[in-house]
């Protein structure tokens, strides 16, 4: 992943970059390939006002899905839902809303998220595309506990389906209306040379955390794929992008990713190119969401490498990039090297103290077990700080992005709910 | 716990408070007990002049001792050198600087640190008690990854035998020169019916966790045990107090806990009496450091009943207590309480969401999984907060002692070093 991290770096500026056999743009999402439509209103579901209500459709000519949820044991309404919807393979669409979780609403939570996926199959049908409230996708966020205000939400559907749009419009509109605490809309996609392609959008800036991020992400694609094939590609994406991602420790009751095939472009990629394009595509929304992160004034890497398996490694910098102390000294641009030693010190992990060297921004600081002359004066006050820590115990490397824990982070958690 | 706690937040307002068969009193500490003295002095070690050495001084007749350090796999030098110490249960002598952790120095560090406890013996034998280097431990506290000055080390050691005194003041003078960003100096002595006594010193404001919080701790007795049954003692209290104090997360690489015993009272107690002793004066310092710890404007006690066994509770209040989310709702008084369930969730116990209740202060918020009438109004804009979650699927109850998570805690933490 670390050359996709500098190409990111590198795209923030450029309009586009070449990756996995095709071209990645930010300006474009989920229908950018053929065969989707999407939308996104105002269905006054968030007291603010602003966009709450998203929707992609799937034109065809197939259904392909595969999804991953939440491990959360608590899981929403929505969650549990389309878990079922996807076991039978085909999705015709993805309603969204933000302005709420439908978390811990309990039978009646779970009514709600069934009757918004009746009265959607309802409206696509009359809209001439027929469909079953089996292949609709409910996805929710916002704050946990409360039940939604399904008067909105229902009048929201019957008009969403009138507002169906290809091309760029329809997947911004989508975009922009799965914001949370998200500052921007996150979106790309992928055009491969071989004329078929990739889009996705997310959601997520906060309760970011292991076996995914919060949030949710709806990507699409035109390839000709079958569900087994997609569940591969989105199964080995999720595990080396969102779930590397982790902004608190914190993991959302509503977590979702789902990815839809339309075959549209008549191509059928082999197994390793939809792996790649759909890993390009995730490991960019990731990197979108670790920039849009909650208080972030940081994009921190954390590496672990030289540990004795992948999963070593995984924790260790799972640990550091957890810890309050690393993060707050990383926000206070401050090379505090010897928290790190103490934070990858608590790691369940093979590590011997007197082999571990650190580095910030490729500055050694601490360099078996020792600090290393000038650790102190290493400059951090920049927005990127790559965080390197060689355990000397083995070959098995592996990345974690997070952020800084600032004030920004505080004020804007200790505020939500009231 | 739970009738401990409640008298000590009485003890906060009173003199004294009666438990474990004797008189707690906040205003005395280590050299409470019979045959012991105690010192604090500035020995220059600390940039801001403020004291930075202290000593405590078993003068017997017995010198029998236990120790318990932190379970980080990157242990400090003076941590290393005490538990070697400690295998002889023999201790004549603790000193302790603050200033500097005397972590990550390596060989040199672990050499500052014999040096350190050679100069004491020395020193203490020229003042007529014959003591060796190895029945001398050595803590430290401070910046991880500073080779300690030891002219002014070895040149205080000197200076601060001719400082020790019995009483208050001495245990005092000592309970102030260990303190970092503590901003309260912490003791407390036990003065049991029958006419033995244990005192306590510690410091520990932040990088407190699980497995002992990031602290220093001397106790002292002068009741006749042997060194098995301190340690008994000493562990019994730890698993119960320390360990079940988690500020952040983070487990320092310092962490050290000592008991000494020197018999002078001649009165032996049975094991029962020393273990409830040794638990109450640890449960209290342990309160006293969630009160001063970094950034702390709320007094949380996470409890988590009704679980599978007391490891799922201990895991289940831990998982929340550390999680960020709930910490800065806290901070901002907010009745949150869908957040309690998502951190829930993610703990790796036996759980049924749809069984799973909360309270905030004894008010029902959750019930069964859903919020309960009047949940968002819950008033929690006073110090302290009890946040009880039953999870409904077993008897097993453990509480963990937290804290919110603040502007202050960012500040501090953010600004450490430099």
């Amino acid at each position: 992943m670390t050359d996709n991290t500098d190409k990111h770096a590198e795209h923030v500026y450029a309009d586009a970059v070449e990756i996995a056999g095709g071209r990645l743009i930010r300006t474009q999402g989920v229908t950018s390939p053929a065969g989707f439509r999407g939308a996104g209103i105002r269905a006054g579901i968030k007291a603010s006002g602003n966009p709450d209500l998203a929707l992609v459709v799937n034109e065809g000519p197939d259904l392909a899905a595969a999804g991953v949820f939440t491990t959360n044991k608590v899981k929403a309404a929505p969650v549990l839902w389309s878990q079922q919807v996807l076991a039978s393979n085909a999705l015709r669409a993805v309603v969204l809303n933000s302005g709420g979780a439908n978390a811990c609403t309990g039978p009646g939570g779970f009514q709600d998220t069934h009757a918004t996926a009746e009265a959607l199959a309802a409206a696509l049908s009359n809209w001439g595309t027929d469909t079953g409230a089996g292949e609709v996708a409910v996805c929710s966020t916002g704050l946990i506990g409360d039940r939604l205000p399904m008067d909105k939400v229902l009048a929201g559907v019957e008009e969403i389906v009138h507002e169906l749009a290809g091309g760029i419009s329809g997947g911004t509109d989508a975009a922009y209306a799965i914001m949370t605490t998200d500052t921007v809309p996150k979106q790309v996609a992928l055009h491969h040379a071989d004329k078929w392609n990739v889009g996705g959008m997310g959601k997520g800036a906060g309760m970011l955390a292991p076996a995914l991020a919060t949030m949710l992400v709806v990507l699409t694609t035109d390839a000709v794929a079958t569900a087994e094939q997609l569940d591969e590609a989105l199964r080995g994406a999720t595990r080396m992008t969102f779930d590397r991602l982790d902004i608190d420790g914190a993991t959302s009751t509503n977590d979702t990713v789902l990815l839809l095939a339309s075959g549209a472009s008549g191509v059928t990629p082999n197994q390793d190119e939809l792996n790649a394009a759909v890993l390009a595509v995730c490991d960019d929304l990731a990197a979108q969401m670790m920039a849009d992160a909650e208080g972030v004034t940081k994009r921190v890497t954390v590496t672990v490498r030289g540990a004795a398996s992948e999963s070593h490694a995984l924790i260790g910098a799972r640990t550091v990039a957890r810890d309050s102390l690393v993060k707050t000294a990383l926000f206070g641009s401050d090379p505090n090297w010897g928290r790190v030693l103490a934070a990858i010190g608590i790691a369940p992990i093979e590590l011997d103290p007197d082999k571990i060297s650190v580095t910030f921004n490729g500055r050694p600081v601490c360099i078996d077990g020792v600090g290393a002359p000038g650790a102190r004066e290493v400059d951090l006050s920049g927005i990127d700080i790559a965080l390197e820590i060689d355990l000397g115990v083995g070959d098995a490397e592996v990345s974690i992005r997070t952020t800084d824990l600032s004030h920004a982070y505080v004020e804007e958690n200790s505020a939500y709910s009231s």
